[in-house]
Protein backbone atom coordinates (compact mmCIF):
# COMPACT_ATOMS: atom_id res chain seq x y z
CA UNK A 1 0.00 0.00 0.00
CA UNK A 2 1.12 3.11 -0.69
CA UNK A 3 2.26 5.74 1.86
CA UNK A 4 1.33 9.90 1.22
CA UNK A 5 4.44 11.37 2.67
CA UNK A 6 2.97 15.11 1.09
CA UNK A 7 -0.16 16.19 0.12
CA UNK A 8 -1.17 19.76 -0.69
CA UNK A 9 -4.23 18.99 -2.83
CA UNK A 10 -1.99 19.84 -5.95
CA UNK A 11 1.38 18.46 -5.34
CA UNK A 12 1.43 14.84 -4.04
CA UNK A 13 4.54 12.83 -3.24
CA UNK A 14 3.94 9.20 -2.29
CA UNK A 15 6.43 6.27 -1.52
CA UNK A 16 5.98 2.88 -2.17
CA UNK A 17 7.51 0.08 0.87
CA UNK A 18 5.96 -3.00 -0.33
CA UNK A 19 6.00 -3.85 -3.79
CA UNK A 20 9.13 -6.56 -3.48
CA UNK A 21 8.35 -9.27 -1.02
CA UNK A 22 12.16 -10.19 -0.17
CA UNK A 23 11.58 -13.44 0.94
CA UNK A 24 9.34 -15.04 -1.76
CA UNK A 25 11.30 -13.01 -4.81
CA UNK A 26 15.20 -13.58 -2.84
CA UNK A 27 15.64 -9.98 -3.75
CA UNK A 28 16.41 -7.06 -1.58
CA UNK A 29 13.24 -4.70 -0.18
CA UNK A 30 13.57 -1.58 -1.91
CA UNK A 31 11.29 1.93 -2.32
CA UNK A 32 9.84 3.65 -4.87
CA UNK A 33 8.50 7.18 -5.34
CA UNK A 34 5.85 9.12 -7.16
CA UNK A 35 5.46 12.84 -7.28
CA UNK A 36 2.17 14.08 -8.93
CA UNK A 37 2.34 17.95 -9.83
CA UNK A 38 -1.19 19.39 -11.50
CA UNK A 39 -1.52 16.14 -13.09
CA UNK A 40 1.92 15.62 -14.36
CA UNK A 41 3.97 13.09 -13.17
CA UNK A 42 7.47 11.77 -12.01
CA UNK A 43 8.94 8.34 -10.52
CA UNK A 44 11.76 8.17 -8.75
CA UNK A 45 13.92 4.98 -8.88
CA UNK A 46 10.87 3.36 -9.86
CA UNK A 47 12.97 -0.20 -9.86
CA UNK A 48 13.33 -3.24 -12.08
CA UNK A 49 10.78 -6.07 -12.93
CA UNK A 50 9.40 -7.35 -9.80
CA UNK A 51 7.65 -4.16 -9.13
CA UNK A 52 6.52 -2.71 -12.52
CA UNK A 53 3.26 -3.87 -12.53
CA UNK A 54 1.73 -2.97 -9.14
CA UNK A 55 3.60 0.42 -9.55
CA UNK A 56 1.65 0.79 -13.26
CA UNK A 57 -1.37 0.45 -11.60
CA UNK A 58 -0.66 3.01 -8.31
CA UNK A 59 0.30 5.71 -10.29
CA UNK A 60 -2.33 5.46 -12.23
CA UNK A 61 -4.70 6.86 -9.69
CA UNK A 62 -2.87 10.00 -9.71
CA UNK A 63 -2.08 10.65 -13.51
CA UNK A 64 -2.73 8.61 -16.80
CA UNK A 65 0.68 7.25 -18.03
CA UNK A 66 0.26 9.24 -20.77
CA UNK A 67 1.46 12.15 -18.20
CA UNK A 68 4.32 10.29 -16.75
CA UNK A 69 6.89 12.55 -17.43
CA UNK A 70 10.25 11.29 -15.96
CA UNK A 71 12.06 8.38 -14.82
CA UNK A 72 14.58 9.90 -12.24
CA UNK A 73 17.03 7.49 -11.62
CA UNK A 74 19.75 7.88 -8.87
CA UNK A 75 21.97 5.55 -10.32
CA UNK A 76 22.05 2.71 -12.64
CA UNK A 77 21.26 -0.23 -10.60
CA UNK A 78 18.89 -3.05 -11.07
CA UNK A 79 16.50 -2.01 -8.14
CA UNK A 80 16.94 1.39 -9.56
CA UNK A 81 15.86 1.08 -13.35
CA UNK A 82 15.59 -2.08 -14.83
CA UNK A 83 12.00 -2.05 -16.13
CA UNK A 84 12.99 0.64 -17.89
CA UNK A 85 12.09 -0.82 -21.57
CA UNK A 86 8.63 -1.22 -19.83
CA UNK A 87 8.09 2.38 -18.85
CA UNK A 88 9.24 3.08 -22.32
CA UNK A 89 6.58 1.07 -24.20
CA UNK A 90 3.32 2.39 -21.60
CA UNK A 91 4.14 6.16 -22.05
CA UNK A 92 5.98 8.68 -23.23
CA UNK A 93 8.39 9.33 -20.39
CA UNK A 94 12.33 9.73 -20.55
CA UNK A 95 15.01 9.07 -18.11
CA UNK A 96 16.99 11.49 -16.24
CA UNK A 97 20.16 9.78 -15.24
CA UNK A 98 23.66 10.90 -14.65
CA UNK A 99 25.65 11.48 -18.17
CA UNK A 100 27.61 9.41 -17.44
CA UNK A 101 25.43 6.17 -17.57
CA UNK A 102 22.95 7.40 -20.47
CA UNK A 103 24.66 4.76 -22.99
CA UNK A 104 24.38 2.10 -20.20
CA UNK A 105 20.91 2.58 -19.78
CA UNK A 106 20.01 1.08 -23.43
CA UNK A 107 21.47 -1.92 -22.22
CA UNK A 108 18.54 -2.90 -20.04
CA UNK A 109 16.15 -2.48 -23.12
CA UNK A 110 15.28 -4.13 -26.67
CA UNK A 111 16.93 -1.10 -28.45
CA UNK A 112 13.67 -0.11 -30.16
CA UNK A 113 12.03 3.24 -29.47
CA UNK A 114 15.03 4.96 -27.15
CA UNK A 115 16.23 7.75 -29.20
CA UNK A 116 15.90 10.75 -27.48
CA UNK A 117 14.22 9.21 -24.44
CA UNK A 118 17.29 9.26 -22.00
CA UNK A 119 18.65 12.60 -21.15
CA UNK A 120 21.95 12.80 -18.88
CA UNK A 121 22.36 14.89 -15.85
CA UNK A 122 25.36 16.99 -15.46
CA UNK A 123 27.78 16.30 -12.58
CA UNK A 124 26.74 19.47 -11.00
CA UNK A 125 22.66 18.72 -10.84
CA UNK A 126 19.66 20.40 -12.65
CA UNK A 127 16.52 21.74 -11.76
CA UNK A 128 13.74 19.47 -13.34
CA UNK A 129 10.23 20.72 -14.38
CA UNK A 130 7.59 19.03 -13.25
CA UNK A 131 3.71 20.44 -13.54
CA UNK A 132 4.10 24.04 -11.75
CA UNK A 133 6.97 22.79 -9.87
CA UNK A 134 10.87 21.82 -10.17
CA UNK A 135 12.52 18.97 -8.66
CA UNK A 136 16.13 19.32 -8.08
CA UNK A 137 19.04 16.76 -8.48
CA UNK A 138 21.68 17.24 -6.01
CA UNK A 139 25.07 15.73 -6.43
CA UNK A 140 25.39 12.69 -4.66
CA UNK A 141 28.67 11.15 -6.84
CA UNK A 142 30.41 7.95 -5.41
CA UNK A 143 27.20 7.42 -2.91
CA UNK A 144 27.57 4.62 -4.42
CA UNK A 145 27.78 4.91 -7.72
CA UNK A 146 30.42 7.14 -9.78
CA UNK A 147 27.51 9.16 -11.07
CA UNK A 148 24.95 9.57 -8.82
CA UNK A 149 22.06 12.09 -7.45
CA UNK A 150 19.57 12.39 -4.99
CA UNK A 151 15.99 14.01 -5.50
CA UNK A 152 15.01 17.23 -3.89
CA UNK A 153 11.55 18.37 -3.95
CA UNK A 154 11.10 22.35 -2.62
CA UNK A 155 7.63 21.88 -2.38
CA UNK A 156 7.05 19.15 0.14
CA UNK A 157 10.91 19.56 1.08
CA UNK A 158 11.88 15.52 0.88
CA UNK A 159 15.40 14.24 -0.18
CA UNK A 160 15.44 11.15 -2.05
CA UNK A 161 18.26 10.06 -0.88
CA UNK A 162 19.01 6.93 -2.64
CA UNK A 163 21.24 4.71 -1.39
CA UNK A 164 22.10 6.80 1.55
CA UNK A 165 20.68 6.36 4.55
CA UNK A 166 19.40 3.19 3.22
CA UNK A 167 18.81 0.49 5.94
CA UNK A 168 17.81 -3.73 5.23
CA UNK A 169 14.57 -4.81 6.64
CA UNK A 170 11.27 -6.30 6.22
CA UNK A 171 9.37 -5.10 3.88
CA UNK A 172 6.35 -4.22 6.71
CA UNK A 173 8.89 -2.54 8.46
CA UNK A 174 10.22 -0.65 6.05
CA UNK A 175 7.21 1.69 5.61
CA UNK A 176 7.25 2.90 9.26
CA UNK A 177 9.45 6.35 10.15
CA UNK A 178 12.65 5.65 12.10
CA UNK A 179 11.14 6.05 16.06
CA UNK A 180 15.10 5.42 18.03
CA UNK A 181 17.95 6.75 15.72
CA UNK A 182 20.55 4.71 18.51
CA UNK A 183 17.92 1.73 18.08
CA UNK A 184 18.34 2.48 13.95
CA UNK A 185 22.04 2.17 13.85
CA UNK A 186 23.10 -1.42 13.67
CA UNK A 187 20.16 -1.69 10.64
CA UNK A 188 22.30 0.91 8.26
CA UNK A 189 25.89 0.65 9.55
CA UNK A 190 27.13 -2.18 8.08
CA UNK A 191 25.41 -1.56 4.44
CA UNK A 192 26.72 1.51 4.38
CA UNK A 193 30.55 0.35 5.61
CA UNK A 194 30.53 -1.27 2.71
CA UNK A 195 28.79 0.56 -0.07
CA UNK A 196 29.77 3.88 0.13
CA UNK A 197 32.57 4.67 -1.24
CA UNK A 198 34.72 7.01 1.36
CA UNK A 199 34.09 9.56 4.50
CA UNK A 200 35.71 12.15 2.24
CA UNK A 201 32.28 11.97 0.48
CA UNK A 202 29.99 11.73 3.79
CA UNK A 203 31.45 14.90 4.55
CA UNK A 204 31.36 17.29 1.07
CA UNK A 205 27.40 15.74 1.64
CA UNK A 206 27.00 16.74 5.12
CA UNK A 207 28.15 19.90 4.47
CA UNK A 208 26.30 20.66 1.41
CA UNK A 209 22.24 19.40 2.87
CA UNK A 210 23.18 20.85 5.86
CA UNK A 211 22.66 24.55 3.83
CA UNK A 212 19.10 22.81 2.59
CA UNK A 213 16.13 22.77 4.36
CA UNK A 214 15.16 19.84 4.49
CA UNK A 215 12.12 18.12 6.65
CA UNK A 216 12.10 14.59 5.41
CA UNK A 217 15.57 12.07 4.52
CA UNK A 218 13.98 9.05 2.15
CA UNK A 219 15.93 6.16 1.17
CA UNK A 220 15.16 3.62 -1.23
CA UNK A 221 15.56 0.80 1.02
CA UNK A 222 14.13 0.68 4.44
CA UNK A 223 12.72 3.65 6.64
CA UNK A 224 12.43 7.08 6.34
CA UNK A 225 13.84 9.97 8.69
CA UNK A 226 11.05 12.80 9.60
CA UNK A 227 11.49 16.03 10.79
CA UNK A 228 15.28 18.53 10.92
CA UNK A 229 15.77 17.06 14.97
CA UNK A 230 15.58 13.42 12.81
CA UNK A 231 17.39 14.66 9.65
CA UNK A 232 20.19 15.89 11.69
CA UNK A 233 20.65 12.92 13.32
CA UNK A 234 21.49 10.73 10.45
CA UNK A 235 23.36 13.65 9.25
CA UNK A 236 25.85 14.09 11.75
CA UNK A 237 25.58 10.15 12.01
CA UNK A 238 27.14 9.42 8.38
CA UNK A 239 29.91 12.77 8.62
CA UNK A 240 31.45 10.59 11.13
CA UNK A 241 31.62 7.24 9.09
CA UNK A 242 34.84 5.67 7.91
CA UNK A 243 33.69 3.36 4.39
CA UNK A 244 34.62 1.77 1.30
CA UNK A 245 38.00 2.20 0.15
CA UNK A 246 39.30 4.23 4.12
CA UNK A 247 38.73 0.62 5.45
CA UNK A 248 40.49 -1.38 2.33
CA UNK A 249 44.35 -2.59 2.71
CA UNK A 250 46.49 -4.85 0.29
CA UNK A 251 45.08 -7.83 2.15
CA UNK A 252 41.35 -6.96 0.13
CA UNK A 253 43.42 -7.38 -2.57
CA UNK A 254 45.17 -11.24 -3.21
CA UNK A 255 44.68 -13.73 -5.77
CA UNK A 256 42.66 -16.56 -4.63
CA UNK B 1 32.41 -11.97 -35.64
CA UNK B 2 34.11 -13.81 -32.80
CA UNK B 3 37.89 -13.51 -31.88
CA UNK B 4 39.85 -16.64 -30.76
CA UNK B 5 41.92 -15.44 -28.07
CA UNK B 6 43.12 -19.31 -27.03
CA UNK B 7 42.41 -22.40 -28.37
CA UNK B 8 44.37 -25.39 -27.52
CA UNK B 9 41.66 -27.82 -28.98
CA UNK B 10 39.83 -28.53 -25.36
CA UNK B 11 40.22 -25.07 -24.03
CA UNK B 12 38.57 -22.40 -25.77
CA UNK B 13 38.85 -18.63 -24.98
CA UNK B 14 35.84 -16.44 -27.35
CA UNK B 15 35.54 -12.64 -27.62
CA UNK B 16 33.03 -10.62 -29.24
CA UNK B 17 33.38 -6.77 -29.77
CA UNK B 18 31.02 -6.30 -32.63
CA UNK B 19 27.39 -7.07 -30.86
CA UNK B 20 26.39 -4.07 -29.68
CA UNK B 21 25.93 -1.22 -32.74
CA UNK B 22 26.97 1.79 -30.85
CA UNK B 23 25.51 4.16 -33.21
CA UNK B 24 22.59 2.22 -33.98
CA UNK B 25 21.94 1.37 -30.45
CA UNK B 26 22.60 5.10 -28.78
CA UNK B 27 24.61 2.71 -26.55
CA UNK B 28 28.49 1.80 -25.05
CA UNK B 29 29.91 -0.63 -27.28
CA UNK B 30 30.97 -3.70 -24.89
CA UNK B 31 33.00 -6.74 -25.21
CA UNK B 32 31.40 -10.42 -24.08
CA UNK B 33 33.46 -13.61 -23.51
CA UNK B 34 32.78 -17.14 -23.71
CA UNK B 35 35.27 -19.89 -22.22
CA UNK B 36 35.07 -23.36 -23.07
CA UNK B 37 36.34 -26.13 -21.72
CA UNK B 38 36.07 -30.03 -22.23
CA UNK B 39 32.50 -29.28 -23.70
CA UNK B 40 31.21 -27.14 -20.82
CA UNK B 41 30.79 -23.40 -21.00
CA UNK B 42 31.21 -19.95 -19.36
CA UNK B 43 29.87 -16.33 -20.12
CA UNK B 44 31.73 -13.61 -18.66
CA UNK B 45 30.14 -10.63 -18.91
CA UNK B 46 27.03 -11.45 -21.14
CA UNK B 47 26.06 -8.38 -21.59
CA UNK B 48 21.99 -6.87 -21.85
CA UNK B 49 19.39 -7.62 -24.10
CA UNK B 50 20.79 -6.05 -26.81
CA UNK B 51 23.74 -9.00 -27.35
CA UNK B 52 21.65 -11.83 -26.06
CA UNK B 53 20.25 -13.07 -29.27
CA UNK B 54 23.71 -13.11 -31.44
CA UNK B 55 25.56 -14.57 -28.34
CA UNK B 56 23.33 -17.35 -27.87
CA UNK B 57 23.73 -18.50 -31.47
CA UNK B 58 27.52 -18.03 -31.63
CA UNK B 59 27.75 -20.02 -28.08
CA UNK B 60 25.74 -22.96 -29.46
CA UNK B 61 28.98 -23.52 -32.02
CA UNK B 62 31.07 -24.77 -28.91
CA UNK B 63 28.58 -26.48 -27.12
CA UNK B 64 24.77 -26.82 -26.61
CA UNK B 65 23.06 -24.52 -23.88
CA UNK B 66 22.01 -27.02 -21.32
CA UNK B 67 25.94 -27.40 -20.97
CA UNK B 68 26.21 -23.52 -19.96
CA UNK B 69 27.42 -24.03 -16.86
CA UNK B 70 27.87 -20.57 -15.48
CA UNK B 71 27.20 -16.20 -15.95
CA UNK B 72 30.37 -14.70 -14.14
CA UNK B 73 29.44 -11.41 -13.71
CA UNK B 74 32.17 -8.69 -12.86
CA UNK B 75 29.47 -6.19 -11.06
CA UNK B 76 25.93 -5.37 -11.55
CA UNK B 77 25.45 -2.81 -14.38
CA UNK B 78 23.60 -3.57 -17.20
CA UNK B 79 25.68 -3.77 -19.87
CA UNK B 80 27.01 -6.96 -17.57
CA UNK B 81 24.29 -8.98 -16.92
CA UNK B 82 20.91 -7.49 -17.68
CA UNK B 83 19.87 -10.27 -20.34
CA UNK B 84 19.97 -12.69 -16.77
CA UNK B 85 16.55 -13.79 -17.51
CA UNK B 86 17.32 -14.62 -20.43
CA UNK B 87 19.45 -16.74 -20.22
CA UNK B 88 17.72 -18.50 -16.76
CA UNK B 89 15.19 -19.65 -19.45
CA UNK B 90 17.40 -20.98 -22.25
CA UNK B 91 19.49 -23.03 -20.34
CA UNK B 92 20.47 -24.50 -16.42
CA UNK B 93 23.78 -21.95 -15.75
CA UNK B 94 23.97 -20.12 -12.77
CA UNK B 95 25.22 -16.63 -11.87
CA UNK B 96 28.28 -15.79 -9.91
CA UNK B 97 28.82 -12.21 -8.81
CA UNK B 98 29.96 -10.54 -5.88
CA UNK B 99 28.27 -11.36 -2.58
CA UNK B 100 27.18 -7.64 -2.53
CA UNK B 101 25.01 -8.15 -5.19
CA UNK B 102 23.29 -11.43 -5.29
CA UNK B 103 19.99 -9.78 -3.82
CA UNK B 104 20.18 -7.37 -6.36
CA UNK B 105 20.46 -9.49 -9.40
CA UNK B 106 16.63 -10.55 -9.24
CA UNK B 107 15.49 -6.99 -10.15
CA UNK B 108 16.68 -7.76 -13.64
CA UNK B 109 14.28 -10.42 -13.61
CA UNK B 110 10.33 -11.56 -13.54
CA UNK B 111 11.55 -13.17 -10.51
CA UNK B 112 10.16 -16.95 -11.75
CA UNK B 113 12.71 -19.79 -11.98
CA UNK B 114 15.44 -18.05 -9.88
CA UNK B 115 15.97 -19.99 -6.71
CA UNK B 116 18.80 -21.51 -6.10
CA UNK B 117 20.80 -19.89 -9.47
CA UNK B 118 22.27 -16.56 -8.19
CA UNK B 119 25.47 -17.41 -5.60
CA UNK B 120 27.77 -15.01 -4.15
CA UNK B 121 31.42 -14.56 -4.72
CA UNK B 122 32.85 -13.79 -1.42
CA UNK B 123 34.99 -10.73 -1.20
CA UNK B 124 38.73 -12.58 -1.05
CA UNK B 125 37.72 -13.93 -4.50
CA UNK B 126 37.18 -17.90 -5.22
CA UNK B 127 37.76 -20.73 -7.99
CA UNK B 128 35.12 -21.73 -10.11
CA UNK B 129 35.37 -25.04 -11.66
CA UNK B 130 34.76 -25.69 -15.32
CA UNK B 131 35.42 -28.84 -17.28
CA UNK B 132 38.44 -30.01 -16.65
CA UNK B 133 39.75 -26.31 -15.79
CA UNK B 134 39.18 -24.15 -12.85
CA UNK B 135 38.40 -20.35 -13.62
CA UNK B 136 39.79 -17.52 -10.54
CA UNK B 137 37.03 -14.85 -9.31
CA UNK B 138 39.93 -11.93 -8.09
CA UNK B 139 39.15 -9.27 -6.46
CA UNK B 140 38.96 -5.56 -7.41
CA UNK B 141 36.41 -3.70 -5.62
CA UNK B 142 35.65 -0.46 -6.10
CA UNK B 143 37.18 -0.74 -9.78
CA UNK B 144 34.14 0.41 -10.31
CA UNK B 145 31.50 -1.44 -8.55
CA UNK B 146 31.59 -1.73 -4.44
CA UNK B 147 31.77 -5.60 -4.76
CA UNK B 148 33.69 -6.18 -8.16
CA UNK B 149 35.76 -9.38 -9.73
CA UNK B 150 38.10 -10.03 -12.56
CA UNK B 151 37.99 -13.52 -14.21
CA UNK B 152 41.77 -15.04 -14.23
CA UNK B 153 41.79 -18.04 -16.40
CA UNK B 154 45.17 -19.96 -15.75
CA UNK B 155 45.18 -22.18 -18.92
CA UNK B 156 45.60 -19.26 -21.35
CA UNK B 157 46.98 -16.96 -19.03
CA UNK B 158 43.95 -14.36 -19.39
CA UNK B 159 42.72 -11.84 -17.27
CA UNK B 160 39.35 -10.71 -18.32
CA UNK B 161 39.64 -6.98 -16.19
CA UNK B 162 35.79 -5.78 -16.49
CA UNK B 163 36.11 -2.11 -16.45
CA UNK B 164 40.17 -1.95 -16.34
CA UNK B 165 41.92 -0.95 -18.91
CA UNK B 166 38.67 -0.10 -21.05
CA UNK B 167 39.08 2.13 -24.20
CA UNK B 168 36.28 3.93 -25.72
CA UNK B 169 36.30 3.18 -29.42
CA UNK B 170 34.16 1.85 -32.42
CA UNK B 171 33.22 -1.82 -32.02
CA UNK B 172 35.33 -2.69 -35.42
CA UNK B 173 38.38 -1.07 -33.81
CA UNK B 174 37.81 -2.72 -30.57
CA UNK B 175 38.27 -6.05 -31.84
CA UNK B 176 42.27 -5.52 -32.44
CA UNK B 177 45.23 -5.78 -30.01
CA UNK B 178 46.61 -1.76 -28.64
CA UNK B 179 49.78 -1.69 -30.77
CA UNK B 180 51.08 1.93 -29.56
CA UNK B 181 50.74 2.48 -25.70
CA UNK B 182 51.36 5.61 -25.57
CA UNK B 183 48.54 6.47 -28.44
CA UNK B 184 46.24 4.39 -26.84
CA UNK B 185 46.53 6.51 -23.63
CA UNK B 186 43.93 9.19 -24.67
CA UNK B 187 41.29 6.82 -25.07
CA UNK B 188 41.43 5.26 -21.95
CA UNK B 189 42.46 8.57 -19.70
CA UNK B 190 38.85 10.12 -19.12
CA UNK B 191 36.93 7.00 -18.44
CA UNK B 192 39.28 6.06 -15.84
CA UNK B 193 39.83 9.17 -14.04
CA UNK B 194 35.97 9.36 -13.23
CA UNK B 195 34.80 6.05 -13.06
CA UNK B 196 37.81 4.49 -11.08
CA UNK B 197 37.32 5.11 -7.61
CA UNK B 198 40.79 5.96 -6.26
CA UNK B 199 44.47 5.71 -6.88
CA UNK B 200 44.78 3.89 -3.48
CA UNK B 201 42.88 0.87 -5.13
CA UNK B 202 45.10 0.59 -8.03
CA UNK B 203 47.89 0.76 -6.39
CA UNK B 204 46.65 -2.35 -4.56
CA UNK B 205 45.52 -3.78 -8.27
CA UNK B 206 49.41 -3.11 -9.45
CA UNK B 207 50.68 -5.36 -6.99
CA UNK B 208 48.50 -8.12 -6.94
CA UNK B 209 48.77 -8.63 -10.78
CA UNK B 210 52.44 -8.33 -10.79
CA UNK B 211 52.51 -11.64 -8.65
CA UNK B 212 50.44 -13.41 -11.35
CA UNK B 213 51.51 -14.99 -14.59
CA UNK B 214 49.32 -12.94 -17.00
CA UNK B 215 49.89 -13.12 -20.74
CA UNK B 216 46.63 -10.99 -22.13
CA UNK B 217 44.71 -8.08 -20.04
CA UNK B 218 41.22 -8.13 -21.47
CA UNK B 219 38.99 -5.57 -20.62
CA UNK B 220 34.87 -5.04 -21.20
CA UNK B 221 34.64 -2.22 -23.46
CA UNK B 222 37.66 -1.71 -26.19
CA UNK B 223 40.90 -3.09 -27.11
CA UNK B 224 43.28 -5.83 -25.46
CA UNK B 225 46.74 -5.72 -23.95
CA UNK B 226 48.11 -8.35 -25.75
CA UNK B 227 52.30 -10.00 -24.18
CA UNK B 228 53.57 -9.16 -21.18
CA UNK B 229 55.07 -6.06 -21.81
CA UNK B 230 51.84 -4.65 -23.32
CA UNK B 231 50.32 -5.95 -20.27
CA UNK B 232 53.46 -4.35 -17.54
CA UNK B 233 52.72 -1.15 -19.57
CA UNK B 234 49.31 -0.62 -19.04
CA UNK B 235 49.68 -1.87 -15.03
CA UNK B 236 52.54 0.70 -14.43
CA UNK B 237 50.66 3.73 -16.20
CA UNK B 238 47.16 2.86 -14.33
CA UNK B 239 48.68 2.47 -10.68
CA UNK B 240 50.01 6.41 -11.23
CA UNK B 241 46.55 7.66 -12.02
CA UNK B 242 44.29 9.44 -9.44
CA UNK B 243 40.95 9.10 -10.41
CA UNK B 244 37.38 9.14 -8.68
CA UNK B 245 37.47 10.51 -5.04
CA UNK B 246 40.63 11.89 -5.14
CA UNK B 247 39.63 14.51 -7.26
CA UNK B 248 36.59 15.25 -6.10
CA UNK B 249 36.22 18.90 -3.63
CA UNK B 250 33.44 20.78 -2.37
CA UNK B 251 32.93 22.17 -5.31
CA UNK B 252 31.15 18.81 -6.44
CA UNK B 253 28.98 18.63 -3.93
CA UNK B 254 26.93 22.02 -3.96
CA UNK B 255 22.53 22.23 -4.43
CA UNK B 256 21.94 23.78 -8.18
Amino acid sequence: MAVELFNNGKHICLAFYDLVDEEHDHAVQCNQFMIADSGHGALIDPGGNLTYNALLMAMQRYFPSKELVWLLASHPDPDIIASVNKWFVASPCKVLISKLWTRFVPHFTTGRDIQGRIDGIPDEGMEIPLGESRIKAIPAHFMHAEGNFQFYDPVSKILFSGDLGVSLVDHDVAGLPVKDFDAHIPLMEPFHRRYMVSNKILRFWAHMVRQMDIEMIVPQHGQRFVGKAMCNRFIDWIEKMPCGIDLMTQDNYRAP
